[in-house]
């Protein structure tokens, strides 16, 4: 074993859990490893090392076993790439009519133990340490289609090279100050990688839709249940009216939050939809979400409203 | 791919990781490896199916690829051994002047989807689900030689099979209703294996030590910094008191929380120490708790004050 500064890269399909349940389990796996194969053919163009499949998620490795002068920025070039990729991705999964997938990505650069790691049968090349927690910490901030890397990264790989969405200041567990992470879309110089800038349009609903919501913070499911309606919708999100007038029922950002929508015409609550607030500033007692999990039947219904508002707005 | 019930079992080493950071990592990877080499025997030894070492933590299947008709039943004797066989793994650690390791172990029983999951260049037999991250998320709330089962085991064990020391009700993320978790202690029938039942005790301090703690809830670090003082010591947690009125004070049980000490002879604040509040009564103002991670300072001091107080207080 060796301690090494190496620059780690986490990735997994948001809400791929909840969606696996509802599918037959030969199509998890098709999709799952169409995904994967696409995934490593990106992966391992740009001499990342895949340390580890886990169900939908993986763990790349740049830097171990062989050191390389600019892993960083090959790490964050890699990601890049790895969202481009997900447009053929969802291409061939939609074909086989299927909802589209969107795969979220973290980013650390960091000291930790890698070596050979097993029992006495069965080993392999693997990692221990504080800084692959906090790739996954950081990676479980961002919504579909994000890339976020730590400070350390993004110092490593310099500012000027690198397009960046957003800064968003959080306090992973097991970390003594706050640290600020960057939403990367792009970068310049030899890989010049951009992703489109997907400016999420909300539309004015002509109608609120009623929902009742719960806050999931951390381990626990907070024992709240809150009413209130949506009141914009978007391609991926909507803009959320509580009904309360407790500060409590406006979750912070980046919580997970559960719904249950209400729709009109039946009268019959949907089954569980599960979204994350976004980091958008919005006037008290509203909050933007993105949902990284829906039913079928809630896709169906939001895709279609969605679809007649924006048809009717495209002047506004 | 198919849809198989299965009972998994998921087990990590308390703390491993911000230890893994204060020692060389030659000793990081000698440690994993022992252990893990001692645990897989004892797996295999019960017919389960090792499906991943990731770090110090090790997924293990009763009931695929190959179903057996006592799955449950062997995942329940497995984990006893496992804990059992900690005292032979700790005797070498401690032989080789280091910590003793602490396992906490989650077992659970439900429908996954299992196959053969990869990319086209690497594939290995895996599984996906909601019951996994169930089985991560029961794992998490266990302390240091605990083993935690689900209600689902439970009932495929059946309760007369088993010695149960608690039990305790958790809302997991992602669960719509609460659900009891068992912590159990042995097994009888053909299996016949026990843990050794610890009482902990809690031994009055002389003197209090002084302490200041923060609650470390899910993914964000609170922000919020408590007063308070060790009030009783036991040789694996402490009685803590806390000096603030605030309610927000006492953290709820399985809550982690961070503390550094202020020893009255240094004066100095002692490094981070990480803990878990124990699912122990006791009167408003006061919390139990069992470290899971103590820097060596710490250990040193606290091991020396219990044996001093535990020598004195025999016929107590």
């Amino acid at each position: 074993g060796e301690r090494r500064k190496i620059t780690i890269l986490t990735s997994d399909i948001r809400g791929f859990t909840s969606t696996s349940e509802r599918l037959p389990p030969e199509e998890v796996v098709t999709i799952i490893n169409f995904y994967l194969s696409s995934m490593a053919d990106v992966i391992t163009s740009f001499h990342g090392t895949i340390d580890e499949f886990m169900g939908d998620g993986i763990l790349v490795l740049f830097g171990a076993p062989t050191t390389r002068e600019n892993d960083p920025e090959r790490a964050v070039a890699c990601a890049l790439a790895m969202q481009l990729a997900m447009e053929s991705v969802n291409q061939q999964i939609e074909a086989w009519g299927l909802a589209p997938l969107e795969m979220g990505i973290g980013i650390n650069t960091g000291e930790i133990v890698v070596g050979n790691i097993g029992s006495e049968k069965r080993t392999k090349y693997g990692v221990v340490g504080k800084q692959v927690n906090l790739t996954y910490r950081i990676e479980s901030y961002s919504t579909g289609g994000e890339i976020l890397i730590s400070e350390t990264t993004l110092q490593e790989v310099g500012e000027s090279l690198l397009r960046i969405g957003r800064r968003k200041l959080v306090q992973p567990k097991g970390v003594k100050q706050p640290i600020n992470i960057y939403n990367i879309t792009g970068i310049a110089g030899e890989y010049n990688l951009f992703l489109k800038e997907e400016e999420q349009i909300f539309l004015d609903l002509t109608e609120e839709i009623s929902t009742q919501y719960t806050i999931l913070e951390g381990k626990h499911v907070a024992e709240n249940l809150f009413l209130g309606s949506l009141v914009k919708l978007s391609a991926k999100g909507a803009l959320v009216k509580s009904a309360s007038q407790e500060t409590s029922s406006i979750p912070s950002v980046f919580t997970n939050i559960k719904l249950n929508l209400f729709p009109s015409t039946s009268g019959v609550l949907t089954e569980d939809i599960y979204a994350k607030v976004l980091d958008k500033p919005v006037e008290s007692g509203y909050f933007y979400i993105q949902f990284t999990s829906k039913p079928p039947e809630v896709k169906t219904l939001l895709d279609a409203k969605y679809r007649c508002l924006s048809s009717f707005s495209t002047y506004r």
